[in-house]
């Protein structure tokens, strides 16, 4: 679908210019790749729920997919960062050409930053229109733009804590920094998805909370787990240095909990610390562990999972669905294995 | 309908915390005020042709005002802008905010434009929401949101440009400018909403087509007389500081008709001054004058403005429309005089 997508935008910008076309391609680069969650969530719920229109199920997964890259593309330029898991971003690849050009580094940072909110402003209007082309219409229609509506409603509120809690000269508590993570990226990555999915599948409103619950919790695990690997992780399967969060001195539950115990005042100095060395991080990681930090974060991510598992519990989810669903929850644990 | 919309917008936000609903709340302040030159356009169309479900109408005037009020946040953080018309924008007032609190400015600035960014995002995705809400459904609704969508696939392109032009060591021709201002703005101020008005209206093929005609003419000669303004305008009509455009060194007609005449050479010293006064201003203006450049864009503008008449000679455009179009295109031209 989302080929489809991106050859007819191509094709449509040809009569604007080379450059356009260019700035498609690059949108196109940022969207595919990456784990592709959103439809995955989509269509297991659809289909789990005994869907049969495929073409519709992959429209509205192509859906939040889009929205998705929306999202990344403007907290890239928020966060004024370049790449992403080691590549160059929309706002990277925009600036690499003007530096290239000889344009000084600020200017050309500013002009990689611009293309990229262009880039994201077509993403997110297209995520609503993809909807709109999957054939469906009437009241599931309207429902599902009322989910996607509510995804951006809430990833936005997300994104403005973050924005906030960047300012503050005080560290956030664990709850929330929870509420962070799950208005910015859980509901749009997982509670959304499987509502769609269900609802396009014709579920009763039992089912489709019951799934809803279960992508919030499972949502927040994966995010807690995200902060774990974000300093404990191996480079080798995540893709990103296990130095970057403590040297951005990024708000984690790792964090916001370690603020709490007596090892702080050890790990203080090295939280938002530009040149942290490895040297320095393994000294951060060991007090993360002394503090109880890594375990506390351990077994939230794991008391999410089991709220996860309880909502699947309900009597009117089939059990393939069930066992799909169960296998993802897990699947999100073993990754701090 | 904008009214409404906000109001269960800032109700919903209630749940996500203060700043949230703070967050409508200066979204709505950006939305408020200004010309209306969309929803008159919208409506102008639709009564015009015979339309009397005003109720539609105006939702589909309040998308294209509430895409507007998008374009021209994000256009703000890209021309890193903090205030419009002399009254702080997003960027300016999350700025402003953060300074008071003693947060140093570059990080400051960064905040504010962070936050415009998020709310530049809310309006953009609800601006489509909108025309669901008008209550059209069918082929008629299918056809509203293609023009909104090229509204905002043209404006895009248009910025796009203007990215890359104000990069550009080289000053850009005549008609680039043209077509940069035509498609950033022209096209989803004037064409695109006068487009939707007569598509509600259910009004043939050959009529859209005149008023899109019209619109685009009109809209090209309000952007040339804008350039006008902004060098030769008056203060106190204007509401700009006719400094403005000189000390940014902004693409104008005006200016890349000045790049080819021997006045030229005592001009370009001045373009992009940052600190030009209004002395410098007065020499630019008279050499504007003798190099012809002024009364060039004056015919330029005019041009513009007899095509969009022609356009309205269509015989199937009803002669109270003819009226009041005909006199928003003198009006356009008025200003400059």
């Amino acid at each position: 679908m989302l080929d489809r997508f991106f050859s007819l935008a191509k094709n449509r910008a040809k009569a604007f210019g080379a450059e356009y076309v260019k700035l498609w391609e690059a949108l196109e680069c940022n969207t595919s790749g990456g784990k592709r969650f959103r439809p995955r969530m989509v269509m297991a719920a659809y289909e789990g729920l005994g869907g049969t229109d495929i073409h519709a199920a992959a429209y509205v997964g192509a859906a939040f997919e889009l929205l998705h890259t929306a999202l990344i593309v403007h907290d890239d330029v928020i966060d004024r960062d370049f790449s992403r898991r080691g590549i160059p971003n929309v706002s990277g690849s925009y600036r690499d050409i003007a530096t290239t050009a000889g344009i000084p580094i600020p200017t050309a940072e500013h002009r990689g930053m611009s293309v990229a909110i262009i880039a994201g402003d077509l993403a997110l209007f297209n995520s609503y229109r993809l909807i709109d082309r999957s054939g469906v219409t009437g009241e599931v229609r309207e429902h599902l733009l009322e989910i996607l509506d509510y995804a951006l409603f809430a990833s936005a509120a997300g994104e403005l804590i973050d924005v906030d809690l960047s300012l503050t000269a005080g560290l956030p508590g664990v709850d929330e920094v929870l509420t962070m993570e799950r208005l910015k990226t859980a509901v749009y990555t997982f509670e959304s998805p499987l509502q769609a999915g269900a609802v396009l599948a014709g579920a009763p409103d039992v089912v489709v909370a019951a799934l809803a619950s279960y992508g919030r919790e499972v949502g927040i695990a994966y995010q807690i787990v995200d902060d774990l690997l974000g300093v404990f992780g191996l480079e080798t399967e995540t893709g990103k240095t296990t130095l970057g969060d403590l040297r951005e001195g990024k708000r984690t539950v790792l964090i916001a909990h370690a603020t709490q115990t007596p090892e702080w005042s050890v790990i203080y100095p090295y939280i938002g610390k530009s040149d942290l060395s490895e040297r320095d991080a393994t000294l951060v990681r060991t007090a993360l562990e002394v503090s109880g930090s890594r375990s506390f974060t351990e077994r939230l991510a794991r008391s999410h999972v089991d709220r996860a598992l309880a909502s699947l519990a309900h009597p009117e989810i089939p059990e393939p669905l069930r066992a799909e669903l169960s296998a993802v929850a897990f699947d999100v644990l073993s990754r701090v294995r």
